[in-house]
């Protein structure tokens, strides 16, 4: 386990550091000033941000590769944890979800011609993308239990279903969705799921209405509930073949998952160094906060539970290089669980400590509370993990026996 | 400790029970379309629904004596509890914080003539009202802290100051406010603050901005920060005396802690349900949630914690009828800790039950834990309370030596 | 709910505390004194303040009617409580587990001659009883697992098995057990089971070894695994009748389980009053331990959770009197859980603030912290009890649904 | 960050975990009975398993440089580990408690003669040692608190004083101590200590007696409360010269700190795999305990759990290579309040798992319990560490502002 930065590593790290310091902490107030203004255009000053981080160089990093920075995931975790200080700034340098996911997708498994069509413009910035899988009727944890159909009639397919928690879908630059359904229910559990390609203005695609997340609509992002009745598609736009949906699906989520993982460090860090600031100055019954002997308590513990997250995340990562997302499913479902739920408890103590400014929106904590609560959810909850990594745990010992 | 509802309190309970089940929860679903139309006027519906509290004679049952229905704080707790589970109901009857705060206020320090004024519209829900205590810049916890000035200049005082969590600023009925500031800010500790009534029409009164709480605006209520600037009320403004502002705020915390508590119960009995329905009927891995044992161990500490919490909020309601606010101080303590850290666990595991829609606005869980969450901040944070509690703990035994 | 104290309660209350400040607590280290010196042999201060407490009519008072005091479980609350402060105390009281519930039975069950036999010198305090239940090759937390068998022979019973956690054994006093087994294992499954009588002193019956709890041998009364090797008893000894084993030990269960509730949080009680004392008195970084304001939320947090939970205790106390035990089955399997959970993290608080002291026989604490922890296994894990309370809630909406 | 086993630590490792299997588990059984028969005498066992650790070169690990295995503190944290699978085998390889932080001392302060006199026969294995340092007078978490006296009188010096939880004094082979008093009182704070070498048959030196660890006396090493009356021995016997009493302390404390967190996560590892075996093997309700979902979460839990501190282990061993004891502080008070706190979760759900053989003798679950809860007290309570770590985080942001 080497979790020493590479010296490229290290240089990408500085870079991006400078990068956020000089320009995105800077453009922060006047990125929201627009974005609440008028969330259905594009902020301009993120148009003129990502100009910049591609001039510089900072640009899709998070692909593997010649068409990215060509870093390890163990590289890129720093950078993502950098991101992850204020989410929306992913975006400036292309490497948010789920268009992160949506690229490495058709890099992986997308014809020329999709690879043309789509993954260029997403690659250039120039559209966003959603990812169409979780279902609100049922538990979407178990993938399996997917509903939409994906049914071939001559040279198009056509898509029947509804979805949720389609992400980016409030974007004004969202161009296309990748939808997982079923193309055969009589296959083979996992043969019986692919997934296609379906552009956002395909007649039959309705976005029905878009989602609150605690009382944040997440804008410019969103969250949407999707209906696709009778969306036609040419057969072009299946990626990979019938039947690989649930093959594809398992390759992206490692990655995406230690993603956010990464982010959430971030996240956690600056909630500590926001609490922090806040204890040394805030005085009340005569001394500052930081003097009240609870304080040192719930600092500490934020700071020793934040770098044993860091940890963990790192070593998935490293164990993702090295041994692949197959062998490190139990790690990688440790560091989803507990991940969000040391974020979640350091930035509770941070609201605690602001008192009326931390629920509200003067400080950011109230929505990362909103934001990281849902990664006890999605990609499937917490329970279904932790059954993951007991079964692997049972298994050192035989497994369950029946 | 005779926690047994009296014939009065039981006929009471069923009264409103039914009630709320004939009238309040079918017009739900209306009440928030109209709200969400248009959160600048009342809503109809919440118009007609007073009129029929009104007639059937559920008003204002929180007010002891003849005003109101004339019951005790232990009678009162099983109806502040069946309008918590709506949150939103407690208007209907006329019983809504903080509104009920300063119907109290007035009904025990105001004069005839204030009472004509502004007690009256109140108690007859045609105007609203809000309670401007919390300031910005300090730690509003120790009260002595508040830096609004009441400066006397003639026949009038001159208020200036910055409040914020002034809460029922965005409803549009809202026609007055109970202001407390600094009158004598050289005398002894607990007499150097007033309060006195300040319309909102009143030259120099500006609501700033409104607050979010985890996004949400919480229409119609709303919560603003508000500022006075030369501020200019008749001398006649003043309840009860200079000097009185901090003796009327203990007075009022007393009844209003125990109101958010007991409607705190209402909302995490309602979230228990919630979570049982959705465990019953949702599937995962070929059996319903409810039969995943985790989930059991979840729903029973929901009972359990649920039931202490319930108790103690009787002791505490049935102390402060039998031996005052004030020897009631521990209990008051302990239940405005208990029951919010009690009802956040609830509706948390709930939330987690429902998975996406948990965190959305399909339930009104999200939402709930938004609310509960600001009941650990408001009238002083769970640390202040603690401190209170522990240092009459530390009385028992001689009390801190120095 | 009337939970308040009957004269009668208040009355008895009164008595057992001066009691027990007058002759119990300065008996204390002389009895811990000879107890250590020889376990083997009956400590004779316990038999002097026995004869003492009969002597002050404090005698058997969980015996509801006329043989005991005629207490309700609402009127012994308080009692059991006071006794809980100090565990070795209850049986001066002659009011100790689990010769208690071993009274029980016999008093509802028994038979005159059994009575005559057994009954009379338990009540006299001059035998005592063990309980032969658990037994270690199963999950007994399942009553109808018992594997103990029970055969007719004639007019004998001949009984064979192996039991443990049978507590009393070790006292020199002990002179009987009641044996859970199976004597009919083709019948239906809550009709197969019997309780017999054994006396220990019947040839088979054997003492294997003594259990140990945390390291502590709970000395005079301990924890045996004891094997009945073809043990003959007289059919005489059988009680109530073959097939009634479980209804009988049910019976015994409800009161058995609050009683140990109500020590429980004298038990918390005691030790909260010694934290108190401690941070009162000990000094580090030059503030007492009380002026570090952790332990104010930890010393409140205490204070919360004892106040909660002894009401808990009253309601299920209360319920029984009421509705009886089967009526009360999920407020009883609150209890059961909340209680000992509540009073470990008390008493791991005062174990904190003691230090060195803490974990050491300086203070009753680490026994008491060991004894407690017990009881979240004993008479059922909590994961048992919680899977009751559940599915009473489940079924509130309907049930588990297959 | 480098955690990467070197090629010489993964031999080490390799070597040491195949005499322990072959080895040391045959000999548990064998060790804990002669210790159990008479826990005067050295186990003979014992001293045959370090005749043949020495054979293997196993022996005296923990010591850098050429009298130990040369091994850096991050290639001793996986021994460390193994040997915390069975507590009592860290004395078959000369690497126990406290004879390794006295080696140390002796090796890096002793003078000659000290180390021929001391230092030789315990490295050598022949005799056992203690070291004096907690009062139980004084809240010792602050060192400067001793109240211990060194007086100089003539070629002698006289030490005065009462100590407690002096580890090893029971220990058949005990031969000497090192005692921590003022030489100075009027010195500047740190400059008031001194260490001394006491041998154990110095007039004067008495057992008062030995402390039990919840019921354990933990033979055959034991925990003593120590008295020094009139205490005389040789100047020669003071380490490293008047004054640096506490400069000694402070280097010993941090790798002490660290072994002990090693070995906690090879007791929490232990613990987990016990209680996987348990719940595979145990049945109630009709399935394995595995199969109640319940267990999923613990497990899951647990393994996440131990996986972060272990790393936590490694990051704060690496950095005492890499920067020093000084430099790692924040780590170091980071991971000895993180790793007991960790495992004791897991000891108490393995406990929960096993039931009445959980708090019993039947498994090394409860023994575990309370040594690992000892160590949230020793060498500092967890409260005066979160201090530390608290601090140092307030620094980075300007620290306390007075």
């Amino acid at each position: 386990m080497d979790f020493a930065p590479s010296e490229r590593g290290l240089m990408w790290r500085e870079r991006l550091s400078r990068f956020i310091e000089a320009h995105v902490v800077p453009a922060e107030a006047e990125y929201r000033a627009q974005v609440h203004a008028n969330p259905k255009v594009q902020a301009p000053v993120m148009e003129a941000l990502k100009a910049k981080a591609k001039d510089a160089g900072l640009w899709n990093m998070f692909l593997p590769g010649e068409h990215g920075a060509g870093l390890t995931n163990l590289e890129y975790a720093p950078l993502a944890e950098l991101m992850g200080r204020r989410l929306w700034s992913a975006e400036v340098f292309n490497c948010n979800a789920p268009d992160t996911g949506n690229m490495e997708v058709l890099h992986m498994y997308g014809d020329a011609a999709q690879q043309e069509r789509w993954l260029k413009p997403l690659m250039a910035g120039e559209i966003r993308s959603a990812f169409l899988m979780t279902e609100p009727e049922v538990a979407s944890s178990d993938a399996t239990n997917i509903q939409t159909s994906i049914v071939r009639d001559g040279d198009h397919y056509v898509v029947n279903g509804r979805k949720w928690w389609s992400t980016n879908m409030a974007h004004p630059n969202v161009a296309m969705t990748i939808v997982m359904g079923k193309t055969d229910p009589d296959a083979a559990t996992h043969q019986q799921q692919s997934q296609i390609i379906v552009p956002v203005d395909t007649p039959g695609f309705r976005v029905e209405r878009m989602l609150s997340v605690f009382g944040y609509d997440e804008a410019p992002i969103g969250h949407a509930e999707v209906v696709l009745e009778n969306v036609r598609v040419p057969v072009e736009n299946l990626i990979a073949g019938e039947g690989r949906g649930f093959e594809i699906a398992q390759g992206r989520l490692g990655p995406g998952r230690i993603h956010h993982c990464m982010r959430v460090i971030g996240a956690a860090e600056r909630s500590l160094e926001l609490m922090v600031e806040r204890l040394l100055t805030r005085t009340a019954f005569r001394k500052t906060l930081a003097e009240h002997s609870v304080w040192e308590q719930r600092v500490a513990e934020a700071r020793t539970n934040i770098e044993m997250c860091r940890l963990l995340v790192l070593k998935a990562a490293w164990m993702m290089d090295e041994v692949g997302a197959k062998n490190a499913k139990s790690e990688i479902a440790q560091i989803k669980t507990a991940a969000p739920k040391m974020a979640l408890q350091v930035i509770d103590d941070a609201i605690q400590a602001f008192g009326g400014a931390g629920v509200s929106g003067d400080t950011p904590l109230a929505e990362l509370y909103a934001t990281v609560r849902t990664l006890r959810i999605a990609d499937g909850p917490d329970e279904v993990h932790n059954r993951t990594i007991a079964r692997l745990e049972y298994a050192k010992h035989g497994g369950l026996r029946r």
